[in-house]
C-alpha cells in the first residue's frame, strides 16, 4: 500500500449533523423543486392544496384566488422572478402558530390520522426554502381565524441551519369585516412559459373534481382563468380517526403506551384503537396470553420486551379485528366524477364507480374510477389517464404510478374497444395515508391491495362499457337489416296489391296500396326489438317509417 | 351553514413538530422500505454501499462479507425474521462518532462535496429504524480504525421522538491483530424468497464494476456466493472539492460568508471556491461593481441585501468561470466496463466510453456508457439497460430514469440493429451530486445536461456498432460472392487450358491446369478487399482457397 493510501486510511471522515431544513434545501429536487419550471408548478400546487385543506376539509365552500406576477423578466443569464400569491377563505392559522407552520420544516397540523391533501408538513416549507434560496426574499403571510377579532401578518425567513423561523416583521390589524382565511405571498425564480401548460392543466383538474369551489387564476400574461362554483353541494368532510391495530409497529405502540391515560390493557385496547370493542379486546388479549387488567405502562418497563413484542405482532396480524373504518374518508362520489368527465370531454358514454373501502397496513382507502368513451375524446394508442389522490390531481411521473401499471396492463380489445381508443380513465384514491413514492407527491406505490382495487374498479366499468358498445354495434347491424327490409315494403305492397285484386280493378288500387303498406309496417315492426341503451328503448315503427319515407323521397 | 360546520371552522387544527427520525419511520417507503421484500434488499444495499465507501474511496481493496440468517420462519400471520450482518475492512468509525453515525438521522460524514455512494446520511438509519419498528431489536456495531488500539462496540436503539441514539450496551476490546473496519448486525422482518433475485442481481452488478473487491454472500439457504478479487488495480479514489460558484444559492453563500476566515472579497472568491484564480476573481468582482477589498462579512449585515443578491446571482450565472473540475471524480473506466460486460454476457461485440466531464448547476459529472451486442445476449424487444450511479447499481424504478428515457427514444434501426435486439446498454453517472428522484436512490432526474451527455455517449458507441454490423454484413455478402466466383475457378481453369494449348497436348495438361488455377486464385484474391473488423483483416487468398478446396471435396 502506498504511503499516500496509508495516510488516507488514517484520515478521519468529518461527521456533522444536518437540519431537516438544510436537507431539503440541499436536495430540493426531492420535494419536486428540481428546476425553475417544476418549482413554479410545485409552489402553486402546495399553496392551493393547503387552501383546499383549510376550506372543504372544514365544510367551507372554497374561494381561492391565485395570482402570479412577473417581477423581473428572464435574461440570457438568469431566470425570471415572480411573485406568487394564493388567498383562501379557510379556517386560518392560529396567530401563535403562523411562524412555525411556515418557518419550520416538519411542523404541521397534518400529523393526525385524517384524509388530507397535505401529508408531510413539508410542501409549503419547501416552497419557502426555494423562494429564499433563489431570491433571498422572505415569505409574507396574512391570516385570520373566524373566531378572531384581528388579522395577523408575519414576514419571515427560515434559518436553514437551525430549522427555525426568523421573523422579519409582524403585526395585527383590527378586522372590520367577517373575513377569515389565509393569504401567502412568495417571491421566486421560475419559468412561466414552460410551466404554464402544467399549471393550467392542474387547476382545470382541481376544478373538475371540486365543482363546489370558486377558483380564480390571474396569470403573468394578464389572462384570467375563472372557474365558477357549479354546485353548493360539498362532500361530507373527512374526520380524524384513531389508529387501526393492523397499522401499528412496536415504536408507535411504545409511544401510544407512554401517552395513554388508560389504566388497563383492556381499556387501552378499546380506547386507543378504532374498531375494537370490549369483546374483541378480551378475545384478542386472551389469545395472546396477556392479562386484560395489566397496566399498559408496565409493558415498556425493562424486562418486558418479550411481552411488548407479542402484543405488537399480535396487533399487526390478529385476524379478529374489524377492518379500518371508511366513514372517516371522503370520496368524490360517482355523480361528481361523471359530471366532471362529461364537462371536460363531452363523451358519448361515461360511468363512474365508488368502491367499498379496503385497507392496507391498517390504513383504510377507497378507490374510485371513471371511464369516458367516444364523443370529443381524441382517439389515441392508449387511454388518457387522469390520476387523483385525496382529491389532488397528479400530473408528473405517470409511468411510475400503480394506476398506470394497471391501465397499461388491461387488454382493451376484450372490452370491444377499438384502437386507437377514444378513452379516458380516471382513478381516485382516498386514504388516511396515500402511499406516495416521494415527498413531491406525484405517484403511488404498487401496494398490492391498492393495485387490485384499482383493477377491479376499472374492469367493472369496462364491462359496462363493453355491454354498451356491443349493444350499440348490434343495434347498428339491426338498423341496417331494417333499412334493407323496409325499403322494399312499398314495392312488396304494390306487388301484393296486384296479386290480390282482379286485373279489372288495377287502375284505382291506390288506397289498397296504402293499406297494405300499413299492414306490412306493422308486421315488420313487431318482429324488431331494439336493445335498450342507457334504459331508453327506440320505437321500431318510427324507424321503419322513417326509412320508407326516405326511400320514397329518393324515388 | 350548519351548526356543525360552524363549529368545525372554529375547531383549531392541532399543530406539532415531528422529528426527522419519526418522519422516516412514519414514511418508511420514501427511503425504499415499502414492504418486507424491498426492506431486505434496501438494508443489504445500504450496508454494502457504506462498506464500499469506507474502503475503495480510501484506496483500500474491499473485502466485504454479507451474511443473512433466518431467525424465525414466516407463518400465515407474520413475515419471517432475519439477522443481517455486513463486515468490511474499511477505515472504521471513530469511537466517539459511532452512536450518532448510526443513531441519529441526518448525522453523517457524507455532507462534503465528494463522489460517494451515500449522499443523504440517511440509508443506514432508515434500515435501523425499520429493524427497530418490526422487531424492537437494537442494532449492534463493531468498529475499529487502523490507528486505534481497541475494537469498539455499541448496541443501540434510536429514540424516534428525539432523533437521538439510546445506548443499550457499549464497550471496547484490546485489538490483538491488525483488523480495521466495521461490522453491523441488524434484525428485521423480511421476505428472502421474493427479495432473493434482486439481492443476487445487486451483488452481481456490484461485483461487475468492482472487480478489485472480494465479496462473500452467505444466504439463508446456506448457499455461498463468492466473488473473488480479479484485479488489484483500484481506480483513483474521488477527492473532496470546494464548491463551484455556479452551484451556490443565496443561503449557501450566506453560510459560507459567515464561516469564512478570509478578510476580503477577493480572497473569499479565490479561497472558498474551486476554479477561481485571482485574475478571474478581479474581473468578476469588477463586472458586478463589487469592491475586491470589501470584507465579505459586511455583505450579511443589514442593509446590504441588494449587494448580497447581486453577488449571489453573479456567482450562479457569470460565464467567465472555468467549469467544475473533474479530477475530483472517480469514473469506472472504459477497460473495467468492457471487461465486466464481457464476463457477464460473453457478447459478440463490446465497447465502452468515458466521456469528458460536464457540469449541471455547478456539480461536475462524468457519463460512461458501454454497449454489448450479440453472443450470449438473449434478443428482446428493447435493450437490457444496466444503470449505475457513483458505482452503485440501480435496480428499481427503471422507467422513471433519465437513462431509460434516452435508451427508449433511440431508433436502433438506424444503427442496423435488428429486432429483437441482442443488446445490453450500460450507463454510469459519476458526480459529486447525483440528481436522484428520491431518497431511496433508485432513479435519476431528467437534468438536461445529463440527458444530453447520456445520449451522446450511447450514440457514439452505437455508431461504432453500426460500423461493425455493416462491415459484418458486407463481409457476409462479399463472402457469398467469393464463394460463387471461386467455385468456378477449377472449371474455368480447365476450359482455359483446353483453349490455350494445342489439341495434341490435351492428354497431359494436369500441371497446366494447376498452374492456371493458381494464377486465377491470385487474380481473384487481388480484387477482394475484406473490411477490417476490430482491426483484424482476413487474408482473401485463404478464403478463396478454402472455397475451392470444398468444391473439390464435393466433386
Amino acid at each position: 500500500m502506498s504511503a499516500e493510501a496509508e495516510e488516507k486510511i488514517k484520515a478521519q471522515e468529518k461527521y456533522r449533523e444536518m437540519s431537516i431544513a438544510e436537507f431539503f434545501a440541499k436536495n430540493k429536487e426531492l420535494a419536486g423543486f428540481s428546476n425553475t419550471t417544476r418549482a413554479l408548478y410545485q409552489t402553486i400546487r402546495e399553496l392551493v392544496e393547503n387552501s383546499l385543506d383549510a376550506t372543504d376539509t372544514h365544510s367551507i365552500l372554497p374561494e381561492i384566488r391565485i395570482s402570479l406576477r412577473e417581477l423581473e423578466a428572464a435574461t440570457d443569464d438568469k431566470p425570471a422572478k415572480y411573485e406568487v400569491s394564493v388567498e383562501d377563505n379557510g379556517i386560518g392559522v392560529p396567530p401563535n402558530e403562523i411562524a412555525n407552520a411556515f418557518g419550520k420544516v416538519l411542523y404541521s397540523s397534518k400529523y393526525v390520522i385524517r384524509q388530507t391533501r397535505g401529508m408531510y408538513g413539508l410542501g409549503i416549507k419547501a416552497a419557502i426554502l426555494y423562494s429564499q434560496m433563489t431570491t433571498g426574499q422572505p415569505v409574507f403571510i396574512i391570516s385570520s381565524m373566524d373566531s378572531s377579532e384581528n388579522i395577523y401578518y408575519r414576514k419571515l425567513l427560515i434559518d436553514i441551519k437551525k430549522n427555525e423561523p426568523v421573523i422579519i416583521e409582524e403585526g395585527q390589524l383590527i378586522k372590520k369585516n367577517n373575513w377569515h382565511g389565509t393569504k401567502v405571498y412568495l417571491t421566486l425564480e421560475g419559468d412561466w412559459t414552460r410551466a404554464k401548460p402544467k399549471i393550467i392543466e392542474y387547476i382545470k383538474r382541481i376544478a373538475l373534481i371540486s365543482p363546489y369551489a370558486e377558483i380564480i387564476f390571474e396569470t403573468p400574461d394578464n389572462e384570467i382563468f375563472y372557474f365558477p362554483r357549479v354546485t353548493k353541494k360539498i362532500p361530507k368532510p373527512p374526520s380524524e380517526a384513531k389508529p387501526h391495530p393492523h397499522g401499528i409497529d412496536i415504536e408507535q405502540l411504545k409511544a401510544m403506551i407512554s401517552f395513554t391515560k388508560t389504566k388497563t390493557l383492556l381499556e387501552f385496547m378499546t380506547e386507543e384503537f378504532q374498531t375494537i370493542g370490549e369483546i374483541t379486546a378480551r378475545k384478542f388479549l386472551e389469545s395472546m396470553g396477556l392479562d386484560p387488567n395489566m397496566n399498559p405502562k408496565s409493558l415498556i418497563e425493562k424486562g418486558n420486551s418479550k411481552l411488548l413484542q407479542t402484543l405488537s405482532t399480535g396487533l399487526r396480524t390478529y385476524k379478529g379485528f374489524r377492518p379500518p373504518r371508511s366513514e372517516y374518508l371522503s370520496p368524490i362520489g360517482e355523480e361528481l366524477i361523471e359530471v366532471g368527465l362529461k364537462r371536460l370531454f363531452n363523451p358519448e358514454w361515461v360511468k363512474a364507480i365508488t368502491r367499498q373501502a379496503k385497507a392496507y397496513e391498517g390504513h383504510p382507502f377507497i378507490v374510485e374510477a371513471g371511464i369516458a368513451y367516444g364523443g370529443n375524446i381524441p382517439p389515441s394508442e392508449e387511454p388518457v389517464l387522469l390520476r387523483y389522490a385525496n382529491k389532488i390531481p397528479l400530473l408528473y411521473e405517470e409511468r411510475e404510478d400503480v394506476s398506470y401499471k394497471v391501465v397499461s396492463s388491461i387488454n382493451w380489445k376484450i372490452y370491444n374497444i377499438e384502437e386507437p381508443m377514444p378513452l379516458v380513465v380516471l382513478v381516485h384514491v382516498a386514504s388516511t395515508k396515500i402511499p406516495y413514492k416521494g415527498v413531491g407527491k406525484e405517484s403511488l406505490s404498487e401496494v398490492s391491495e391498492l393495485e387490485s382495487e384499482i383493477r377491479n374498479a376499472i374492469q367493472e366499468i369496462a364491462r359496462s362499457l363493453r355491454l354498451y358498445i356491443s349493444k350499440r354495434n348490434s343495434e347498428h347491424i339491426l338498423r341496417e337489416k331494417i333499412v334493407t327490409i323496409s325499403k322494399y315494403i312499398p314495392e312488396i305492397a304494390r306487388s301484393l296489391s296486384v296479386l290480390s285484386i282482379p286485373p279489372e280493378k288495377w287502375g284505382n288500387n291506390k288506397n289498397n296500396d296504402k293499406d297494405l303498406v300499413e299492414r306490412l309496417i306493422k308486421i315488420v315492426s313487431r318482429s324488431i326489438e331494439f336493445p335498450k341503451i342507457d334504459g331508453k328503448e327506440e320505437d321500431p315503427e318510427k324507424v321503419v317509417r322513417s326509412v320508407i319515407a326516405n326511400v320514397k323521397l329518393e324515388q
